[in-house]
């Protein structure tokens, strides 16, 4: 298996490592510009990136947050996997091929004990998780230790998967994006999966959720976690669904359960679950246009018309607690009755099932769970900031995970665009992680490059945010960038951009030539005449002025020491 | 030369004319849904994409305005152009293969007249252009002429461009967005310009300025002129610098006054005139991070700064007002001093020139001329309500014009979407028209995949802010098509898709079986589990809960006829 290893970024940019404490050596991108000084950027992309490094992903990367895990000895390997289902598959000689190899044995919470993130927090103590996001971030270690025990921020950090560099999905950090990637019935290999996590987190995905549908979904998912730097996501229903051939009224608890230890087990380090959809909130949606359009949430109501009993997820809540805190998973605490088109947003059934996640996050806080919410989907320009106000209201300020969403529905095939609107402002407003959309959104599966015109879609969205919440790193970048195309270099400018090929080849495409790159005009103007070029000329005037001014000044003072008398003719 | 006929639509959707007074056919386009009902949406296209009318570029458009313009009886023919450069031109006989042939004589209001719609409106006429307006927005033609009479909505349409279909550009219309076309000392022809131009109205270009800054500019703007269905505008401060050589110290009043009257007796039909760019401002630019990056303010800044003189544009305004207001050419107010980074925007120098603009409006309105106010730029969100605030109160609700604005510098080779997301706020906010920005902007000159690629994601900007300033029709297009989507109608969903064979094809790449077009599953999910199609279940259920509620409410209603007394156990 190959993997991309460049984001077309040139030898200017590389790389680094910033020192912390224990040892750890947290990633940045440095960009390296033609005036001699530099600028370092937030890398996403783990090892994958570094060239002195060799990836083997039959390997998997190293298991940085391992030594971090097992100095808190709140933990123990597990003689045998708990799960009924990855027992059968481990056994299975059919799937060898398709294995992964070098998998080792998952571990859990002593027996007791509670290993979240949340739970360290709370008792005060600053990990080294949170060491490590503090330098990332560029804030203090224990302002990161206080929001993730306020629950106003979570570090998806799954004890089964010490290869993911830690992050912090929270709204007094940097805005977050996450890109979907899965197979599906109708197509995607592993090492398609695999390669598109890689490309995704290359172009600056900070997590990746994997919602595969279709064949050897807990083999794909293993491959994933093991190669992936950041934190991985899934809806655990869905392969539960798969587990009873697609059969909704097959779906049990127990079935359920074995899937989210199954999931818990391997990795995962946060699931969508759609607990909130109740039973009486199905009737909400009957006089929608678009329904029920969460895949999750349809699943859901399904199984509660069929048994007319209460989603099993609701009822068997605090078990589920159970789970999250033996491995640390997240609760991403899914929109199961999210709005399918402009029409729907805002309505009764979105909103009431927003009140049951308010409820869920209490319960999920008492068991120190770390929560986010997730939220719509479609909604229009002027409905979209009642979102994000009900969300901190109703759910006391857990981290808010929105999909898009999308301010109209004209226009499938670019997707991407109508939804990085209401993504830039939901996240201005405050949400802490947007899940990107990709121009194939409503008509079919994302190829790889649907998967980069999404991320760099959703990059623009959440760095638009850090820029109008007034992040002090934001600007620097954006003012960097103004800086070297008003001084026309080129190169520079092409290094800072978020994607630097693109910008290189449309430059090329009307002045080929390299003296062009150093070249202080463009094609918009041609060679003769220069707005930029005219600055100098302004900043002479203006110092000019300022001269006169001074000059003023001096004669002023002059003539007061002399006595400041003027002679003033009598008429 | 050959012109595109073809946005992808298939033969259900087609070009008709709504019958209006006068004789008058206003076009749409008529989307027929495979349900037996159809959608008629806002055309910009002209006849270019009427199957049933050849277009002979080398003849032009047909004059539809033409008997409205004679009716009025207040314009005549000349017998010579009155500009020196264009009777020079027309002799030249070296330019006689370029030259567009059909030509005829231009027009002038007769002396003492005032042929402004702006004009007629406050006189009390509504114009057949007006009642034209008033159909093509589904408005009355009253609503139409107090608007343009209050100057919060101009109709750019000068009377030497009779081919041009009126439109309006106001905030209590439909947000209009402009394409920018034009050669450069780099490249391009006159075909490329007029096919980008069919090209972008294709796609739904409302206006199109000519900002060509090369060889022939005159010639250009004629077949551009010519075969325009929509409003042209230019910035007349680019041919007159070409005139000069590009030398600025060159430039005078009486080469800028030549090239207005030449290019308003050519048909354009509004100018972006930077006569907000006073010599005091401009020292207010020195510490800017971005300088001054318009080009016409730039030239006009250093104008001022060789002469040490007052922008001749101001100086002479009300002379322009004079030529404006005899062909009815609106004014486009440059914003000459805008930012061009976010770090500049919303500053003392920005501001200044906008209480400027709002001072020459008054002048303008004066001699009942149409103005409207350009705005920024780059902008971060969190300012971008300012810009528009302030432009209503200092420039008396004028139209509002604004390019973008970007709301981050980080992603060139994206800027259509970093600006398209500026772009739709500031149109939710309240600006009437979206100058379009292509993926090119700072790197390149766009192509006609560029133009597209443009337009479209400024369509989704002008839409977005017209649900969100609640369009009825705008509404009513997102509904038909997201109950298409909801109802598996695939065909429905392409054609009504503001890229009709974009959205096929992405479809077509997962699915490509024509099978699968009519087919209740889509690729995201496959065929064993469709969200969508449970919702069925779902309004069985709630049906049957309100015949369960029915059913108990005539219980009670017997009851209560049957004498309502309940046997009641005493304790």
């Amino acid at each position: 298996m190959s993997l991309s290893t460049s984001n077309g970024a040139s030898a200017s940019s590389h790389k680094i490592y910033v020192d912390g404490p224990r040892g750890m050596r947290v990633p940045m991108r440095k960009i390296h510009l033609t005036d001699g000084s530099d600028v370092r950027v937030y890398d996403t992309s783990g090892l994958h990136s570094d060239p002195g490094v060799e990836v083997d992903v039959r390997q998997g990367l190293p298991r940085l947050r391992q030594p971090w895990i097992d100095a808190r000895a709140d933990t123990s390997e597990l003689a045998t996997p708990t799960s009924a289902y990855r027992r059968e598959r481990d056994g299975d000689p059919a799937l060898e091929e398709i294995r992964f190899a070098a998998r080792r044995a998952p571990r859990r919470a002593i027996a007791g004990a509670n290993v979240t993130q949340m739970h360290y927090a709370r008792r005060g103590d600053v990990t080294p998780e949170m060491e490590y996001i503090a330098i990332r971030e560029g804030v203090a270690p224990e302002f990161v230790r206080d929001e993730v025990a306020r629950g106003r921020a979570i570090i998806p950090a799954n004890i089964n998967h010490p290869e993911s560099e830690p992050m912090i999905i929270g709204r007094n950090f940097l805005v977050k994006i996450n890109a979907n990637i899965g197979n599906s019935a109708i197509s995607s290999s592993i090492e398609e999966e695999v390669e598109k996590m890689t490309w995704a987190t290359r172009w600056g995905a900070d997590t990746v959720m994997d919602l595969s549908t279709g064949k050897n979904i807990h083999e794909t998912r293993e491959w994933i976690l093991r190669n992936s730097p950041v934190p991985i996501g899934t809806v655990p229903i869905y392969q539960a669904l798969e587990k009873v051939r697609g059969k909704v009224e097959e779906l049990s608890w127990e079935i359920y359960r074995d899937t989210l230890i199954e999931q818990a087990e391997q990795g995962v380090d946060y699931f969508t679950i759609h607990a909130g959809v109740l039973l009486r909130y199905v009737p909400l949606t009957a006089k929608r246009v678009t329904g029920i359009v969460s895949r999750g949430g349809s699943i859901l109501a399904q199984w509660c018309l069929l048994h007319h009993q209460e989603n099993f997820l609701y009822t068997h809540f605090e078990e589920i607690c159970e789970i999250m805190k033996a491995y640390d998973v997240s609760f991403s605490l899914g929109d199961g009755l999210r709005p399918g088109s402009g029409a729907d947003a805002n309505d009764d059934a979105q909103f009431a099932e927003l009140e049951t996640l308010g409820e869920l996050t209490k319960v999920a806080w008492a068991h120190d769970v770390q929560t986010m919410i997730e939220g719509p989907g479609h909604v229009r320009m002027h409905q979209i900031k009642e979102n994000m106000e009900r969300q901190l209201a109703v759910c006391q300020e857990a981290p808010f995970y929105t999909l898009g969403p999308l301010v109209t529905d004209i226009a499938p095939g670019y997707d991407h665009i109508t939804s990085a609107i209401g993504a830039a402002m939901i996240g201005w407003y405050g949400t802490a992680m947007l899940c990107y959309v990709t121009p194939k959104e409503h008509l079919g599966l994302p190829n790889k490059k649907d998967v980069k015109d999404g991320v760099i879609a959703y990059k623009i969205a959440a760095h638009a945010a850090d820029l109008a919440k007034g992040h002090p790193r934001a600007h620097d970048w954006d003012d960097v960038l103004s800086k070297a195309r008003f001084e026309f270099r080129w190169q520079d400018q092409f290094e800072l951009s978020l994607d630097p090929q693109t910008a290189r080849e449309f430059h090329d495409e009307t002045l080929p030539a390299q003296g062009a790159k150093v070249a202080h005009f463009c094609s918009m103007c041609g060679p003769h005449f220069c707005s930029m070029r005219i600055s100098q000329d302004v900043r002479d005037y203006a110092a000019s002025l300022e001269q006169i001014e001074e000059g003023m000044r001096e004669k002023a003072a002059e003539f007061k020491q002399a006595g400041g008398e003027l002679y003033v003719p009598t008429s």
